[in-house]
């Protein structure tokens, strides 16, 4: 421990996984060994962390032999075959993809929530969707002041949520358009440049996408609220980094918008920025590159009896994913638990 | 009457008022004489339409004694001084500004929802908010079949919406970026490249600004629902045209989703665009240059009790504006009320 712990990335090449690189770095995370994996294709690709330089390995059962943790930024299917095996050997595994995040077996965690599930955690500890991390840190403690009856969300979501591909599609589109020309989408299901797509992921059952319902099946069980009511509508805008949200929220006890603001104002995690009469409310452009849920446009929702209307911002990449693993990482470092 | 009527243009040189003379054109609008007005400065202008060449002309008093109607497209300010003037001459005005919204003497329109306002109009109609004649088109029908609650509505509205500077800075930012400069913002109160912006119009009391307090009041005015709960945050997008609304309704009555599809298909001013497993779904980019409100993703609100949400896009340049001013010209003309 003195010496710190040998930790694997998953994905260390994706969007997230490089991410967390450079904030295992800034938070100066006492690291022992690095092991970088990816996809076997990707295998030989060179790496700096700390002025050194790794070489990336296909990641395979065999990789987790010398990890005391491992990272997981990888898609659903991946993390369904490889975490498993991370577990067999002896390696604890905090997963950002969706593959565990419902399982009654899985703590789904954000270290300003519910830092204490990860105490029952048996090998794998799920990282939310960012969507839902970016919205609960904002909203839990309004629900531990006042108690939460109902959430209607709707989303302003960054193309870099569907990784490097996604931000390059929307760099791509938009370079055409000022050459004159038009870049068909690929990543996503329509032109994102100049548009918005009210669809995120697959759509469900009842009209529903997963996104949306990731948002509710999530904070449900990270807030411990099976009954709370939510519903969400994400959508997708042509933005690099930086999810936001627009949420309206009913009371169970009435809270003034002074108060919330507070209440927020103390909460770890959120900071405050809501003065309107000098343009001051989290927008994308402001929350990039930081790990902090900016909180602002906090007023009464003039169409409910207690109810608060607020908007949230922060950069999905770092507190919606990356930040949010390692602070997780740095909680079972801390709790002896892996 | 046969030969059509003398119509003013005031703001002929407008984002709004040169998409009003394409509309004219296109609705085979029966003009006799055109009169093109806008600011003095802009005087000796040259505006071809129908194929004829106009002359605009310094915007005044003695101007609308031609003029049987006017359509106004210019701001509050100048609203107000001028349409009384075209009043006392004789002339109907069509206002597409702030200024007599609220004004219990002026009828508030928009004819698929309550046409039969303008019989009592005693010289101004006016012509509502973009963001609000889009939504008003697409709950209406909804309201008239279960009786509205509450609506909780966030928006998601193109830079057109500040008219031609607007879209103007959109284009020179992205442009800026491309080139690897920067543009800063003078429309705007922050970049709108690659951001979202939850600020439109000016901040007044509790917290929210004129534009969501616009959806809130001429909403009740218009659909004659005058305690209808309504709470909106109005938020711009890099997008060039087309408003987009994310909506949630409580109903007095239950609705299935498939009953809302029903009745909305049938709606004036509608098209019904929901067919998630096709990925079909209203966008700024297909219903740009339209003169319909889109209205998909029609499910249950899964946080209410008998609640619809939906999403509703339009290019709110048209129907949002100058669409709906001609439309009222047309039902003036109609019943003969100029």
């Amino acid at each position: 421990m003195a010496q710190g712990i040998n930790l694997a990335i998953v994905g260390a090449t994706g969007a997230v996984g490089q991410e967390m690189l450079k904030i295992l770095e800034e938070r100066q995370f006492p690291v022992n060994e690095l092991i970088l994996l990816a996809d076997p294709r990707e295998a030989g690709a060179r790496i700096v962390f700390r002025g050194e330089s790794f070489t990336v390995r296909g990641a395979d059962a065999e990789a987790f032999k010398q990890a005391d943790i491992a990272l997981f930024a990888v898609n659903t299917e991946i993390s369904q075959v490889l975490a498993p095996q991370a577990v067999e050997n002896k390696c604890t595994v905090i997963d950002n993809s969706y593959a565990f995040r419902l399982d009654d077996r899985v703590p789904l965690v954000v270290p300003e929530v519910n830092p204490n599930d990860i105490d029952w955690h048996q090998g794998i500890i799920a990282n939310p969707n960012c969507s839902t991390i970016i919205m609960v840190v904002a909203i839990n403690p309004i629900h531990l002041a006042a108690g939460l009856k109902r959430v209607i969300v709707s989303t302003y979501q960054a193309v870099s949520g569907a990784g490097i591909l996604g931000l390059k599609e929307l760099e791509e589109q938009v370079r055409a358009w000022a050459a004159g020309e038009t870049k068909n989408p690929e990543v996503f299901q329509h032109p994102i440049a100049f548009n918005v797509i009210p669809h995120i992921d697959a759509f469900m059952d009842e009209g529903y996408t997963r996104e949306e319902l990731k948002m509710v099946w999530e904070t449900r069980k990270i807030m411990h609220a099976p009954d709370l009511k939510i519903s969400a509508t994400t959508v997708r805008v042509p933005v690099f980094r930086s999810h936001s949200e627009s949420i309206t929220l009913d009371l169970e006890k009435d809270l003034t918008p002074e108060q919330v603001k507070n209440i927020l104002s103390q909460a770890p995690g959120v900071v405050v920025q809501d003065d309107p009469s000098q343009n001051i409310y989290p927008m994308p452009l402001n929350s990039s590159d930081t790990d902090e849920v900016y909180v602002g446009r906090i007023r009464r929702d003039i169409s409910g009896e207690r109810g608060i209307a607020l908007w949230a911002a922060a950069d999905q990449i770092r507190k919606g994913a990356a930040t949010n693993a390692i602070q997780i990482a740095e909680l079972v470092l801390n709790k002896n638990l892996f």
